[in-house]
C-alpha cells in the first residue's frame, strides 16, 4: 500500500470527506481503459461494451442486519458488499464491469477500517474484473451501511432471466449449500470455546467472503446452456420457488442430490437440526441455481470444461405439475420456505 | 393511484420486502422500451443509447444529516434523492436515463410514507426522463437512508468534466444561489411563528424539491458550449474552486454579478448575515456552474434559446493568475470556502 497508516484511533470525522476520497483513490489499481472519467468528477463516464446490453444492480449491507462486526472484519464487509452484487450480475449471464460504492459511516468509524474495507472490495474487484468507478461518502448517526451498485455487460439473447425455464428442464446448483448459514451459526455460538474444524473454517469463510460465481454465470449466458438462472442470496428453496413461479412451472427437488456443505451437514446434525431443511432455507450462499433444457446438455459440458473447477450438481427439474416439492426418495413434501429478509 | 391506501399506522415490517416491492412496482409508470428487464429479476437489463458513453453516479440522503422529517415530507425526500443524482448526470453534459433506488428503512417506517416517497421520486423521474429500473429494500436499526444511482448517456466528445476550463473562459451559473440554504434556515427558525413571504416560499421549495438542471446540462454538452461544468451541491464557492483547480487555472468572481435569490437576500440581511457570503457557501443549490470559451459564445446563445426559461448569469472568469478571488467592485479578497459535508 502506498498510503501511510492512519494514526491509531483516527476517525472519519477527523479526516473529512475529500481526504477520505483521496485516500481511497490511492488504494485502487489503475482504471481500465473503458473508464474514461473515474472518481473525482460529478459522475463517472465509461465506454459500454460494443453491442452489449447493460446490466444494473444494487444491494446494501447494513451493520446489525447483514453483518456483525464481531464476526466480520471491515475487509470482509467490503469484499462481501461487492460479492453480493457481482453475484446478481452473474445470475443474469453477464460479465461484471464497474462498481459504485456508497459508504454511509458513523462519525467515529476508524479511518483504518475504511482502508481495510476498500482493500477487501478491491481484492474481489481484481478477481472478478470489476473497477471502482465512483461513489459517495456520507456520515450517518446510524450504523455502517455499504451500498454498492454494479454494472455488467451481456450480449442480446444471452440474458438469463428467472422466467425462461420450461417443464422438463433440469435444475442445477453450483458449489454447495448451507455453508454460509452454518458458518454464521458457529460464529454466534463460539462462546463455547471450541476450535472450528477445517470444514467449519470453510463455512465461516463462506459467510465472511462468499465467492460470487461470476465466471460460471457469464459462461452460462454466453453458451446459452441455461434457460433460467438466479442466485441464492435468499437460499435455495426460495430460488427454486422464484424460478418456477417466473417460468410458470412447478419444480421437484431430490433431497439426496443436494450438495450440502460437509461442514454444514456436520454442524446442523450436531445441533439436532435437519441439515437438508437448514441448508435449503439458509441465506447467503451466493451460488447459482439454473435450468438446462434437454437440447442444451452438450452446451453444459462446454461450460463444465471452462468453469475452472466450479462444480455444479443436478438437483431436480422443472415440472408441468404446478407443485414445488422436495422428493425424499419417493416420499414427496412441499418445498420449505426460504430465508425472509424483512 | 391504483394501490389501495395502507391501513393507518401500517409499518414496513408488517408488510415484508416482497410485498413492498410489488407495491412500488404498481406505482410506476410504464417502463421505456430500452428497459428490457426491470424490477423483479436479479438485476435490470437495458439497451444503452447507440454510440453513447454511459454516465454513472450515486448519492445518498440520510435522515438527520441531509433532511429532517419535520421540514420535508416523504415525497420531498424521494424527489430530492433523485434530483441530486440527476443534477450530477446533467453536470457531465449527459441525458439521465435510469435509476436504481436503495431504500434502507427503520422497521416502523410507515408503508404510506413509502408510497409518498415513490410518488415524489416518480414525479421527478417523469419530468426528467428517468425510469426506475431496479433497486433494493432492506431494514435498518438506524435512520432512513435513500440511496440512488442514476445512469446517463452522452456522446463521446460531448462529456463535460470539471477540468476543461482555460484562462479567459467566462464562468456562468444557472438560476439563483442561496435559496435552498435560506429556505432551510427559515424552516429551522419558524418557531417564531411568522408566515413565509412568497420569495421565502420559493426558497423552501428549493430546499425540499430542488429542480436539477437536466435539460440545460444536456444542451451544454450537446452544443459544446461549455468547456467545464459542475453542479453546486456543495455551494458556488466550492464549485468555483473545484473547477479552477481541476482546470489548472485561477478564478475571479464578481460579487455584484451573483444571482442571489431575492428570498435569500432578504432573509440573510434580516438575520444580520452577509447575503453574498451565505449564498456562496450555502449548499443544496443544484444549479450548474460552467465555463464558456470566447469562441463558444454563439453556441451559448443557442443553449439560451433552447433552455426553456432556465436563466444563467455571467459571474466571472477563469484566470491565468492562480488565485481564486471574489471581486467587490475592485476590492479583491480570497473566495470563501464552501459547505463541508463531513
Amino acid at each position: 500500500m502506498t498510503t501511510p497508516a492512519s494514526p491509531p484511533g483516527e476517525a472519519v470525522a477527523d479526516v473529512g470527506e475529500r481526504a477520505l476520497i483521496e485516500r481511497i483513490r490511492r488504494r485502487l489499481p489503475p482504471a481500465p481503459p473503458s473508464l474514461l472519467v473515474g472518481i473525482g468528477d460529478d459522475a463517472a463516464v465509461a465506454s459500454p461494451d460494443r453491442g452489449a446490453l447493460t446490466v444494473l444492480t444494487t444491494d446494501a449491507l447494513v451493520e446489525g442486519v447483514h453483518f456483525d462486526r464481531r464476526y466480520s472484519s471491515a475487509g470482509d464487509v467490503g469484499y462481501k458488499a461487492l460479492a453480493v452484487n457481482v453475484s446478481d450480475v452473474a445470475a443474469m449471464g453477464a460479465a461484471p464491469r464497474l462498481a459504485l460504492l456508497s459508504l454511509i459511516l458513523p462519525p467515529d468509524f476508524p479511518v483504518a477500517d475504511v482502508d481495510e474495507l476498500i482493500d477487501g472490495f478491491v481484492e474481489l474487484g481484481r478477481a472478478t474484473g470489476v473497477a471502482l468507478a465512483g461513489g459517495n461518502i456520507t456520515r450517518s448517526p446510524g450504523p455502517l451501511v455499504v451500498d454498492v451498485t454494479v454494472t455488467g455487460a451481456v450480449k442480446p439473447r444471452r440474458v438469463l432471466t428467472r422466467g425462461g425455464g420450461r417443464p422438463g428442464d433440469r435444475l442445477f446448483v453450483s458449489g454447495s449449500i448451507g455453508g454460509a448459514a452454518a458458518g454464521l451459526a458457529w460464529l454466534r455460538d463460539r462462546s463455547r470455546g471450541q476450535e472450528p474444524s477445517a470444514a467449519m473454517l470453510d463455512c465461516i469463510g463462506r459467510h465472511r467472503r462468499p465467492e460470487p460465481r461470476a465466471r460460471l454465470g457469464t459462461l452460462l449466458g454466453r453458451t446459452r446452456a441455461a434457460s433460467a438462472c438466479m442466485d441464492l442470496s435468499d437460499g435455495l428453496a426460495d430460488a427454486v420457488r422464484q424460478v418456477a413461479v417466473a417460468s410458470g412451472t412447478g419444480a421437484r427437488i431430490e433431497s439426496a442430490r443436494l450438495p450440502i456443505h460437509p461442514g454444514a451437514r456436520a454442524w446442523f446434525s450436531e445441533q439436532g437440526q435437519d441439515p437438508i431443511a437448514m441448508s435449503l432455507a439458509g441465506g447467503d450462499d451466493y451460488e447459482l441455481l439454473f435450468a438446462v433444457a434437454a437440447r442444451a446438455r452438450r452446451r453444459l459440458k462446454v461450460v463444465d470444461s471452462q468453469a475452472r473447477g466450479v462444480p455444479f450438481t443436478h438437483i431436480g427439474e422443472l415440472t408441468s405439475a404446478p407443485e414445488i416439492v422436495l422428493d425424499h426418495g419417493g416420499s414427496v413434501e412441499p418445498l420449505p420456505r426460504g430465508f425472509v429478509h424483512f
